[in-house]
């Protein structure tokens, strides 16, 4: 299912921007274009994010069709991963990582990794 | 000049999201890496914008080092374009442009082209 929306933006920019709403979607979807990952993983590699907000991020994300939930039976096996209309985001998320990746330090500022090093486990 | 911020962030995604910050930033970005223009002419495109909130905007990205204006003498002939970190953004701009433009159809929503049949003067 679709969120409903406004039907009418002023620009196509504009479009995508209302669907990425704000900071945490963004980021969400910066760590699941590298792979499905389970809520407390994605918790972990955002610690300033509430449980609240990231559960709501995570839902408006899914009503979006940006991302979905697999696996089940038990509460362990559920993992979060792109649709094919979030993998279509790739390009943005990626541009946007590297941008602030490789400016960081001419503005100042330090950037953690909290994927560097990480290894996923397979299957 | 650089404009001052929080010195750390927890991955590079969050610190372009910061320096975007919101949508309005990033589509003004939008519309000039398409070239410069007069504050009138961006406002022709963003009706749905305040002068407040323009004038708000430009001046926090031009503090961003993001876009600087250019000409002088008369208002007339100053036109805001993008710097050289600005132009650095742009395949993040044209990823979330062309986004916006393929999808809006799969999520029935129009979308306008300010731009389209526009001619700039050259010069």
């Amino acid at each position: 299912m679709v969120r409903r929306m406004t039907k009418h933006y002023g620009c196509a920019t504009e479009f995508t921007l209302h669907l990425l709403g704000g900071k945490w979607k963004t980021i969400i979807l910066c760590y699941l274009k590298e792979g499905p990952w389970r809520y407390g993983e994605l918790r972990s590699f955002m610690p300033r994010l509430s449980d609240k907000v990231l559960t709501e991020r995570l839902k408006e994300l899914e009503t979006s069709a940006l991302i979905e939930r697999t696996g089940g039976g038990s509460a362990d096996a559920v993992r979060y991963r792109l649709t094919a209309r979030g993998e279509a985001l790739r390009s943005v998320l990626t541009a946007i990582y590297q941008w602030g990746d490789k400016h960081a330090a001419a503005y100042g500022v330090e950037v953690d990794n909290p994927l560097r090093g990480r290894k996923r486990k397979t299957g």
